[in-house]
């Protein structure tokens, strides 16, 4: 908007969001969590051409930025799942804008 | 969405997505545009910390991109403005919504 006063503020939470979200898979990995939390096998199995050891990494990642959580259902086996948090859920909300743009467009 | 089935051609068109308004300062300057035609030295006004120097690359990218598109106005002296093509202003339409989220968030 040509009335925000603030472009280099601006730029700076943009870089950041660049720097959580703009890594190849984190994407889809969040898209993954849109409907329902997933166990860590699920997830690899929505996005097979992602090795294990690079979901692990970005997952560990994404729940650094606070993007997802890592659940411990106590069951016997204990399940592990892995679901949005709010800020992730509002996040995909700007991701879907996003990628139908690029579906569009590119 | 999890009934995506390709999300491998999902996330090239994403990377797609950065590699053209993933650069520094692109975000301001289409939101410059967004609400009107603007000139080169009105775009620099809008984001002075930006050089001229690197406000004009960022132009050409975004034009060879189709974000936006040059108009010689020909008045005497002849006036050149930059707009957002179609293409440009559904992408700050996705951009607010990446914008919002990162200042609630970050």
């Amino acid at each position: 908007m040509s009335e925000d006063p603030k472009p280099k503020q601006m730029c700076v939470k943009v870089d950041r969001f660049y720097q959580i979200i703009g890594k190849k898979w984190s994407g889809p990995i969040i898209h993954t969590l849109l409907d329902k939390p997933k166990r860590f096998s699920e997830i690899h199995n929505y996005i097979p051409d992602l090795s294990k050891r690079m979901l692990n990494e970005r997952m560990k990642e994404l729940e650094q930025s606070g993007i997802i959580v890592r659940n411990v259902i106590s069951e016997r086996p204990v399940r592990i799942e892995y679901s949005l948090t709010r800020k992730g859920h509002e996040l995909a909300e700007a991701l879907n804008q996003m990628e139908s743009w690029a579906n569009k467009w590119l």
